[in-house]
C-alpha cells in the first residue's frame, strides 16, 4: 500500500463492499426526522430574522411580531397543503425539478435546476454559520471567532460526506426528536412560567433601540408597510426544507402516497407551533435583537453598546430565561439547535450529488456524474458545494442575517413553478379522467395547488421586492448563470449526438490495417506489444523507433537483428529530440497513402501500482495517445505489461466498491440511464 | 479557440515554432555577462553579511573588514583557478554533476545534484530577497513591504519563465554591463573623493553599534577568532555563481575552452576588485550595519533606534554619499543593482530545468523530465522552483541574512566534491599520459586544484561549523531529502529494468485474439469501432453492451437487430449500475478460459477539441482504460471519433512547438537520451 493510498484510508475510512448496500423502507416515526431536519431547523434562524427587520423601527414595532409570526404560518399552512397533493400525484417522488420539467418544460426544469444548485450551496452557509452562532452563544471562548468556527464545521462535514457515511435513520432520529423536545419544551415551560406570572426577561430585555435612521417614529403607512414585509419575507425563511418530504415518497412504507401526506403534515404542525411560540415567548419576554452589524443601536443606560457586544441567537436568549432555575436545559436547548443546524447543512451534502445525477441523466451536467459509484463524481460534487459554502461564509462573514438575504429567493422561485407545475398536472389530468369522485379530488387538488401558488407568488414578489438590493440580486445572478451553463451543456450534448448519429453507410469496413508497433527498447513490454500486434494478423505490421541519439539507435538495431524478429524496424529521426511528433507524422502519411486503410499504432505501456511510480512512467506514452486521438483513421492501442507492484493495486481496484451518500434520500430520485459514455 | 486557449496564450505568449529555434555561438563579450550575473549579483549582499557579522562585536571590529575581503578575495581566486583547470579539462561543459559523477561515482554526483538543486532554490529567494531591499531603499514607499515585493518578483519571473523567454546574449548584456560600470564608477570615484579629502560618511555613520551580548570587548582571541570565521563564511557568499562558465563551454566561440578561462579570469578580477573596493569605501565612510533583526543595537546619540528604522543596503549606502553631489548617480547604481539581482535569480529559473533533464537522463529524475520540447515538465519544473523560492521567501521574511546562513553550504559542497572529482580526473589522466610537456602541464593542474580543494574544503568546515545552528542544518537536511529521493528513483528505474530485461523466450506470440467492442449507443463511434474491429480480423469477435437500465437496452437491442450488425451483442447486467466492473470481469473471465490467448477490448471515443468539452465525454471511457490496464493479457483500443470541434485543436496541436528555456546555457549540458518512454 503507498503513501497515497494510506492517507486516502486515514481520511476516507474503509471502501464499503456491494453487500454492505441495503435500501429500507422508512416507518413515519423514522421518516419524519430524517426528512424534517431541514424544514424544523430553520426554526432556529427565522425569528431572529423577524426581529432584526423589525427592529429597524425600534422595540415599538415587535407589536407586530406574532402578527407575522402568523402571516409566514398561513403561508406554511398553504405550502404544505400543496405539497401533500404532489405527494398523492407524484408517488414515484416528485421533486420540484421533475414537477416543473414534466408539466412545464425543460426551461421551468432548469430554472428549478438552478434554484436548487444555489439553494444547496445557501442551505450549507446559512445552517452552518447559524450553528457557529449558537456554539458561539453556549461557549462564551468561541466569540468573534464563527467564521474560522464556520469554515472548520464545513470541512468536517466535507471529511465526513467524503468517507461515504450514511444518512442512518437513527443518526437523525434522535438529534431532531431533541431539537423538537428542546424547542417545545422550552416553549411549554416558558407559557407555564407565563401563566403562572414568574416568567423572566431575557438578557437584551435591559437595552433599547435606537430605530435605524429615516425610520424613526411615527412611520408613515407606506414605510410601515414595506418594513412589514420585509420582516415577512425574512420570516419565511421558515418554509426552506418543507419540500423535502416529497423527493422522498419512495422510502416510505406502504401505502407510500398516504404515510407521506401524514409525515407532511406533522412537519407543518410542528413546525408552524415552534415558530410562532418562539417569537411570541421572545416578544413576551422583552428581547431586543438587532442586525449584529449595527450594534451601536442597541443602548444600556442611554449608552450606545460597542462593537465588541455579542447577541445570543433568540432561541439561546429564550432558553437561557425561560430555563435560568435549570442551566442543563439551556445547554440542552443550544447543543441540540446546533446539532440540527449541521445536520440541515449535512442533507444538501447529500442532495447536491442526486441532484446532479439527475441534471447528468437529462443532459444538463456531465454524464459523468450520472453514473452511480463513481467516487469521484460524487466526490467532486462534495468538494465543489463544500468551496462554494466556503466562500459564501468568508464573504458574509458568517453572519446567517446577511446570508438570509440570497436564500430565500432561491426557494421560493422552485416553490412557485412546483405548484403552476402541479396546476397544469391536474389540469390535464382532468381531460381525460370521466370518474366524477376522482374528478372532484382533483378539483379540490387542484384549488389548493392554485393558493399555494398565490401564496408563494406573493411571498417571491415580496421577496424580490425587500430582497433585491440587500443581496437577493447576487443569487439571481447565479440561478442565470447555472441556467445558461445547464443548457450550453444540453445543447453540447445535443449537437454531438446529432453529429454522431448513424446513417446507414456508416458501417463500411476499412479494406485494410497498417499497423506499427513503437519501439524504444527492446524489453518485456516491447516483445508483448510485439506478439500481440503480430496474434492481430494486420495487414501490414513494422516496428517504429524515433531515434533522438543515434548511440542507442544503433544500439537498439543491433539487438534487433540479434533477436531475429521477423519484422522490419523503422527509425523515424527527430532532430529536435522530439517523441510525439515524428509518431504523428509517419502515422498520418501512412493513412494519406491508403485513405481507405486504418492505421492501428501499439503503444507498450508498464502499468504499476503506487502514484508516484504512474509519475516515472508512461508520460510520453499518454502525450502521445493523447495527439494520435486527433489523427483521424489511427486507432491506438495500449499493450499493458503489469509489474510487480501492479498486483496490490489491482486487487484493491477489484475489492473497491464504493456507496454513494444519501441512498435513502435519493432512492426515487434516482433512476440511472445510460445514455452515453 | 477555446477559453482555456486564449488564457493559454495571453499567460504564455504565443507558441515558438521549431523554425525560430537556433543557437548562436558567443563571443567573449557576450558570454562574459550572459554567464556572471550570478557570480557578480553577489557582490550585492556579500558586503552585507561580512559588515553584520563583524558588528556583533561592535564597530571597531569593522577593522577587520579589509583583511576578510582579502581572504575572500584569495579563496575566489584559487576557486577561478581551479575552475580554469575544469574547462580544459571538459570542453563538452563539465558542470559539478558531471565531474563529480564521472571521477567520484554516482553517490558524489548525486550529491552535487542535491546541493545544487537546494542551490537554484536559494539562489532565487536570496537574489530576490536582496533585489527587493534594494528596491525598497530606492523607493521609500516599499519600504516595509519587502516580503510582498519579493514574492511579486517571483511570481513576475515565473510567468516570464512560463512564457517561454530565452536568454538573449543582449538582454543579459546591457544590464550586467550597467552593474559592472555601476560598480566599479562608485568605486572610482570614492577614491578620487577620498584621495581628495572630500569622501562624505554614509548616513549610518552617525549610529554606534552596541555589541551583542557575550561579544563586549575586549574579546577573548577564541570568540575573536569565532566571530572573523563567521564573517568570512558570510562573505564567501561573494563565489556563489562562479561555476556557471564551465557549465557552458560549448556556447563559446572557438577556441572554445581557452576563451572561457580567459572570461573565467575576467570574471574573476571583476568580481574581486569589486567586492574589495565595496568593502574598503564602506569602512572608510564610517558605515554601521547591523543585523535587521536586532537593529536596536544601533544607538544614535546614545539612544537605541527603535525597529522601525530602515537599514539600507551596504551598496546603496556607499553609493548614495558618494554621489551625494549626483543623485541620478545614486539610483542609477541601486537600479541596476536590482535588475542584476532578478536576472540572477532568473539563471536559477533555466538552470532548473536544465539540471532535471540531465538527472532524468542518468535515472534520477522522472525520464518526463528529459524529453525536450515537453512543456509540461519545463513548466512543472519552474513552478516547483517558484513554490519552493516564495515558501523560502515567507519562512525567512525576504531576509538576506537568514537566507545566506542556509545558502553557502551547497555551493561549498558542490565545489568541493568538484574539485577533487578534478584532482582525480588528472591523476587518471597521467597513468596514461606519457608526452612530458603534457604531463608537466597535467601536474601543474593538478596542483591548482588541490590548492583549489585545500581552499574550499577549510570554508566548507568553517561554514559548517559557524552556520550549522543558524541554518545550514535546514540545507543539509533538505540535500539529505532529495539525495535520498532521487536515489529511490534510480533504484526504482534499476528494478523496473530488471523486472523488464526481456529472455528469449519472452517472444511467445498469443494463440488466439478475442476481440470486443463495448458499445453504449449505436451512433458513429461505435460504427467506427465495429468496422475496426471487423477489419483486424481476431478469432472471436462480439459485441458488449452494460445494461444498467432494461428500457435503454432493450432500445439498443432492437436498433442491433434493425441494422443488422453481424455479430452477436451480448448483454451485461450490472445490478448496482456499474459500468465498468462487469466488463474488466468479463474481460478476465474471457482470459482465463484461454490462458494463452489474449483479450482486446475495443472502446469508441469522441475526440473533442475543447478541454470544457474533454470533461463532458470520455470520463467513463477513462476510468475503464485505466482499470483494464491491470487485467493481465488485455490490451485495450481506443477508437476516436473526431468530432468537428477537434479539427481547430488538431491544427493547434500540430503548429505548437516549444522552445525550452536555457537553451543557450544548457547547450552543452544537455544531450537527450532516450533510454525509455
Amino acid at each position: 500500500m503507498g503513501v497515497g493510498d494510506v492517507s486516502k484510508r486515514i481520511l476516507l475510512g474503509r471502501k464499503l463492499r456491494s453487500s454492505q448496500l441495503g435500501e429500507t423502507l422508512l416507518p413515519k416515526r423514522i421518516a419524519l426526522p430524517v426528512f424534517a431536519s431541514d424544514a424544523l431547523s430553520s426554526v432556529a434562524y427565522a425569528p431572529d430574522e423577524v426581529f432584526i427587520m423589525l427592529s429597524l423601527a425600534g422595540a415599538s414595532a415587535y407589536v407586530w411580531s406574532w402578527k407575522i409570526a402568523i402571516a409566514v404560518a398561513v403561508v406554511m399552512a398553504a405550502v404544505i397543503a400543496s405539497y401533500r397533493q404532489t405527494v398523492h400525484a407524484y408517488p414515484s417522488g416528485g421533486g420540484d425539478y421533475e414537477v416543473a420539467t414534466v408539466n412545464l418544460g425543460r426551461a421551468a426544469g432548469t430554472t428549478v435546476a438552478s434554484a436548487l444548485l444555489v439553494d444547496y450551496m445557501l442551505t450549507v452557509a446559512v445552517s452552518i454559520s447559524s450553528g457557529a452562532n449558537y456554539a458561539a452563544a453556549a461557549i462564551p471562548a468561541l466569540q468573534g471567532h464563527e467564521v474560522a468556527l464556520a469554515v472548520a464545521l464545513v470541512l468536517i462535514l466535507t471529511a465526513i460526506n467524503l468517507r461515504g457515511i450514511r444518512e442512518a435513520g437513527t443518526a437523525f432520529a434522535v438529534p431532531t426528536y431533541c431539537f423538537m423536545l428542546a424547542i417545545l419544551g422550552t416553549a411549554l415551560y416558558g407559557f407555564v412560567r407565563l401563566a403562572g406570572g414568574s416568567l423572566p426577561h431575557v438578557e437584551s430585555a435591559k437595552f433599547d433601540i435606537v430605530p435605524a435612521p429615516g425610520m424613526e417614529s411615527p412611520l408613515g403607512t407606506m414605510a410601515l408597510l414595506f418594513l412589514l414585509a420585509r420582516a415577512f419575507s425574512s420570516g419565511c425563511a421558515a418554509l426552506t426544507g418543507v419540500e423535502a418530504i416529497s423527493n422522498g415518497v419512495p422510502a416510505f412504507r406502504r401505502p407510500k402516497s398516504r404515510n407521506a401526506a401524514t409525515t407532511l403534515l406533522m412537519l407543518g404542525l410542528i413546525a408552524i407551533s415552534m415558530m410562532v411560540s418562539i417569537i411570541v415567548l421572545a416578544k413576551q419576554m422583552g428581547l431586543r435583537f438587532v442586525d449584529p452589524n449595527s450594534q451601536h443601536r442597541l443602548l444600556l443606560d442611554g449608552k450606545p453598546l460597542g462593537d465588541d457586544h455579542t447577541q445570543n441567537a433568540v432561541i439561546a436568549q429564550v432558553a437561557k430565561a425561560v430555563f435560568n432555575d435549570f442551566p442543563p436545559g439551556f445547554y440542552f436547548v443550544v447543543a441540540v439547535t446546533g446539532v440540527i443546524l449541521v445536520l440541515a447543512a449535512n442533507t444538501a451534502f447529500n442532495g447536491f450529488p442526486v441532484l446532479g445525477s439527475i441534471l447528468a441523466r437529462d443532459g444538463f451536467a456531465p454524464r459523468a456524474l450520472g453514473s452511480r459509484g463513481d467516487r469521484l463524481a460524487y466526490s467532486n460534487g462534495i468538494l465543489f458545494i463544500a468551496i462554494m459554502a466556503i466562500i459564501l461564509i468568508l464573504a458574509f462573514d458568517a453572519q446567517t442575517t446577511r446570508l438570509i438575504q440570497l436564500y430565500i429567493v432561491g426557494v421560493f422561485v422552485s416553490f412557485n413553478l412546483s405548484q403552476l407545475g402541479m396546476i397544469r398536472h391536474w389540469t390535464r389530468e382532468l381531460q381525460t379522467q370521466r370518474d366524477p369522485v376522482v374528478r372532484r379530488r382533483m378539483m379540490r387538488s387542484r384549488v389548493i395547488n392554485g393558493i399555494g401558488l398565490t401564496f408563494t407568488a406573493v411571498v417571491l414578489v415580496v421577496v424580490l421586492i425587500t430582497k433585491f438590493l440587500a443581496g437577493a440580486w447576487i443569487t439571481i445572478l447565479a440561478m442565470i448563470f447555472f441556467y445558461l451553463v445547464m443548457r450550453g451543456i444540453r445543447r453540447h450534448y445535443d449537437n454531438v449526438e446529432a453529429e454522431l448519429a448513424a446513417e446507414q453507410e456508416d458501417s463500411v469496413m476499412p479494406t485494410r490495417v497498417h499497423a506499427i508497433v513503437l519501439v524504444s527498447k527492446l524489453h518485456k513490454p516491447t516483445l508483448r506489444a510485439l506478439a500481440f500486434a503480430q496474434a492481430s494478423r494486420p495487414n501490414a505490421l513494422e516496428a517504429v523507433t524515433v531515434s533522438i541519439d543515434d548511440e542507442s539507435t544503433a544500439r537498439l538495431l543491433e539487438e534487433w537483428d540479434e533477436r531475429n524478429i521477423p519484422m522490419p524496424l523503422k527509425v523515424l529521426h527527430s532532430p529536435y529530440r522530439e517523441l510525439v511528433r515524428p509518431v504523428v507524422e509517419y502515422a498520418s502519411a501512412i493513412r494519406k497513402a491508403n485513405p481507405r486503410g486504418v492505421v492501428a499504432v501499439y503503444i507498450p505501456e508498464y502499468v504499476v501500482g503506487r502514484w508516484w511510480e504512474q509519475l516515472l512512467h508512461n508520460q510520453t506514452a499518454l502525450r502521445l495517445k493523447g495527439r494520435l486521438l486527433f489523427t483521424p483513421g489511427v486507432m491506438v492501442i495500449s499493450v499493458p505489461y503489469q509489474l510487480h507492484s501492479s498486483e496490490q493495486r489491482r486487487r484493491e481496484l477489484r475489492d473497491e466498491y464504493w456507496v454513494a451518500p444519501g441512498t435513502i434520500r435519493g432512492a426515487g430520485r434516482y433512476r440511472g440511464n445510460q445514455t452515453g459514455r
